[in-house]
């Protein structure tokens, strides 16, 4: 009720904030016997750790996470999973600035209209921080996932950043080359020049992450309001600085016809149809048909930028604030593996209530 | 966890088909001493109901609500609150066509492949036609709000269609006055001869919603996972025929600048911080910050058209579907009143679940 | 949230009031392909009809059920089944009495206190007419369970009434040939006469109810909370008039020392465990151990009796109150039926979650 | 859905294993700006902890609770809260007796028989040790419920153990000053003595426990099914051991009149009634009616006894079993601050479920 938890079935309660003592997630629902040990979460959180590249901020997390419970002799055992994760960056700093303003653009003056007080250490829980959580349990999901249909795989990365944008074409191998995580290695030394301009103009950038599913097969979902589709845009409209989210031919499908959008299906391969487009994103009436599930979401621009901006501070007189030191110039960048993570949530849980209901097998 | 409920404190449960006995909705959490009768109701279903335009299909439906539960002498009590809608189009058809092959778009397959059985009877449970119960529901979220803040409002309208899309400027009070429900009677000819030849031809068209909630508070949402935002895109999403959801400034913050999203803050009004912008759509950190709650959603035309499509039969057998007779040629149109249920839903909920934890009078 | 619902992935939420248009129950959750007419559930509906032996309240209920949705040509399909009972009985009484007294042992001062708003009229939402939808809920329970374990059985019935109490023997048999339930036919005489006195004096008596589930394999139910044995004392004691639940030798573990309740295992028989005894009730640590699962409640007698009562008036002013007329002078006997229906939902739910985290088969 | 969490807008989540890195609880829903550090929960820790008197284990657990999140200077920011209590008593120790064999009475074979694997250091997630976790929890209920009513307090103790019982007289202050936290002083050498001679017999032996909550106005609790005694019912219920649950007049009421149960009501103080009686516990239809509310359970004596009991080895052979060393001779003492502390969450959540739908200020 408080809004920390993901799933149904398979539930993910993240806690934490940015300059508290730890971060963390409580995973309820994970199946039995299955080998789990630090090691199979740990690099996805190394591809979201900040501090990897000059296009992500400086701050040095090692995000180093510890299985507290539900997992003995190396299997889960079906009870609880709390994965935690010590916070290391928690120098004294100066947050009065932050305490005594509100930054525009953030949560600072929503959660004390909220809740009359918020933690203003490095954003306190409405940090970005947070998701580092989600990708841990993003990597338990994962892991079912995987050991469950064979041909599973989650692939995503940026496609449009600012004014750059890729055509349709993806190479999703490349995006582990490259530190945009961006899916077409040809694009990367225009976009990383350009960002290097945003960056070193003290401003920030927006993007576009695109986020697919391959390998699920048809049936997971559901009708009416907990559509696959709908629990897509809401997992990553819960992303930090989420804006927009798009399934399959997403906001295109306003200047389409019937016909440019009809999918048509021009056969059948093991019992899936085979579509002539995947306008649909792979997902119809709410429930996965077969084909890739392509989500995309745009993040925009941090807030958190060198330029003074005009804001109140907390009595409602005027006052201008700018960011000193680091920053991500687009935060968009290490958005890619939170994606991912709440696309695996979404599934894993979609998967499980399935078996509840209709006991039927699907692959 | 069939997922045919929204909410968490008030709660909507829609259950019924298209050419069933009845469709309806069980509302729980409905506070108690709310005057209730069904001309509160029926004005909302009205606006929804087909046939009222040549724009919108011709079925025939009254859609007439009946209050069965949970109001006595006029007012509410507390407990649950039971709407039915019996079904009188229920005309003896012949859905063999539909019940032997797969409508490319719709979600025939996709039933078939989660449950091993779908009703085909106007689409069954997959019908647009459940968009009725969710309208009768968001009517006495809609009478909540209203009652409980001064300056509350939601307006919505069609704001694009196909190729033709407003600018900026939107004129609420136009939507009741044409049957386009476009919110600026200036494009109305125009807009309206574009889709009669789309009609005409047999095809159908896309569409973009608008939906504004006005007079809502600062602190309605969550943060983490159940942000107003999130729950919203869910909300959306979950219409039918949803392929996008944006918040704010949507899809365009990916070529924003952190200066040109930053919704500078320029002073305070009556506890509500002035922003040069809204770009965030109302919304900061998954909290409304008091400014207007802006969502947009992306319709697909609908895949009923005259023209011929290519499919499969349930065998997996190549062949071709269209679709006799009557049809809607924008179903985008007749979204927009179930947008504002959805809207309502979802700001109901909020409010009490505020209460519920905060105790803190917003306002 | 407005306390209406059961379950979790097999959910009912029942609505209507006493003598309010209708009564029912959104059953959500149901597998899709299992046969399903009225008159599966109407046989259930049936044994706990009022009017059937001069044990029970004279209101004349047909209680005929209806499926509004969710089956398709005789078969569910997995949406949302919509059972409704229209009220027959709704005959203009004058309620003026109980609108404006508080009935000791009642519900009236507590919905007033809670809603400041109350149905007067037969008891409104409170009466047991409410558990006549969870009959109908409970027969989709046990038609799933029926399905899924061959060996499957609930039984019933009432083990002790007033002063009088039976031993440990029980023909289950019995039960279905006696008006008050009574696995043990050899008492029924003795107990009908004791029972007649106590109507005749127009006083009302105390029932304790056993309801056994055989046939249920080990593996179901959840450690911590969502104990099998928790959700079934929730189960029970939501039950009106409810005030002690008993598993397996309940409250009679306080005089008892370890090595009485051990519950010694002597082998095992095709994968589960032989007991010396059964005093856990088949439920070891919150899951069940493939024993018969065995709960007793208690019910109170009705406060509804033909002497008149000291009470307040609406105003607070001392008054006194009587019931006129028919009444149920053991309400126990009703609560057979639904104490079974109570047992079956809360099985049929932990196997589905059960289905839904382990994917294990257990038989 | 693993059923780990508690509560529905006020919610623990438990996880940690007896003999694991740590237990914890995850605390969700936490009213903002409540004054929390450590020193508010310890003492109830230190109730429950072990090793206090000769009549409860003798295992050394310090049980430090830390807060990690959710608390910035001091007060409650809303977010959830993280409570871990580190293990320290995890002595590298034989548990292949344990791990090969099946306890009777414990969740040996049950946790076998649905997961496939089960950690026995202790008896893992089955270990009481778990209740640490909900007494921490329950502790910020406690804190809750003693800023909103002047009046309230949580009173608790051992009525009955063995064949022993109290009398109807209670005498709260009395509980703090003895070993066995009985509500009379005057039987406490007696029943020590008693006590003395069951554990040096290596025996155990049942209890029940006692726990009311005062100050508590009406209207708390709702209809159907989350009736506030069905939910103390399962919080009961769901403390290891537990094996009934009574509310009010209990067991009792089998065989009672109408006239004997019918708490009839003389009169009304600051709007509460004043009933003659509270057989009903301070609960009527589930909800609150400003008496004493009132609870007992029954706790079966601890299987884990030195003399030895027949059982099976996991691969079904016949072999016996006994505890070695330590032991709890009657588990049910150290329940009571258990007891509390489900009480408090029940009330809690059901008051923030009260101003969520109702709005209305109840005191």
């Amino acid at each position: 009720m408080s809004g920390s938890s993901f799933g149904t079935v398979f539930k993910c309660t993240t806690w934490g904030e940015s300059h508290g003592i730890a971060i963390g997630c409580t995973v309820e629902g994970m199946p039995p016997r299955i080998p789990l040990t630090e090691a199979d979460i740990q690099p996805f959180l190394d591809r979201r750790k900040p501090g990897q590249s000059r296009y992500t901020t400086q701050r040095r997390e090692p995000d180093q996470v510890r299985i507290l419970s539900g997992v003995y002799e190396g299997q889960t055992t079906g009870t609880p999973i709390q994965l935690m994760i010590e916070n290391q960056d928690q120098r004294s700093k100066d947050y009065s600035a932050i305490a005594q303003s509100y930054r525009p653009g953030h949560a600072d003056f929503t959660y004390d209209a909220k809740y009359g007080i918020r933690d203003p250490r490095g954003g306190g829980r409405a940090s970005a921080r947070e998701t580092a959580s989600r990708v841990a349990a993003g990597a338990l999901a994962h892991k079912i996932l995987t050991q469950e249909f064979p041909n599973f795989r989650i692939v995503a990365g940026l496609v449009a950043m600012g004014t750059k944008k890729l055509d349709d074409h993806r190479d999703w191998d490349a995006v582990a080359q490259n530190p945009l995580f961006c899916p077409n290695a040809t694009v990367i030394d225009e976009w990383a020049d350009y960002l290097d301009t945003i960056r070193k103009s003290g401003s920030s950038i927006g993007a576009l992450i695109e986020v697919r599913a391959q390998g699920i097969p048809a049936g997971l979902g559901a009708p009416t309001f907990d559509r696959l589709d709908a629990d897509l845009a809401k997992a990553m409209m819960s992303i930090n600085a989420v804006k927009a989210v798009e399934i399959g031919a997403g906001l295109d499908v306003v200047a389409m016809t019937g016909e440019d959008n009809a999918d048509e299906i021009t056969g059948i391969d093991n019992g899936i149809p085979r579509y002539r487009a995947n306008n649909a994103g792979g997902i119809l009436g709410g429930i996965s048909n077969g084909n890739d599930i392509v989500v995309r979401f745009a993040i925009k621009p941090t807030s958190s930028i060198l330029n003074s901006l005009e804001t109140i501070d907390t009595a409602g007189n005027p006052t201008t604030i700018s960011t000193k030191g680091r920053h991500d110039p687009c935060v968009g960048i290490r958005a890619v593996p939170v994606g991912e993570a709440m696309m695996a949530l979404v599934l894993v849980d979609h998967l499980m209530r399935h078996r509840a209901q209709c006991d039927k097998k699907i692959s």
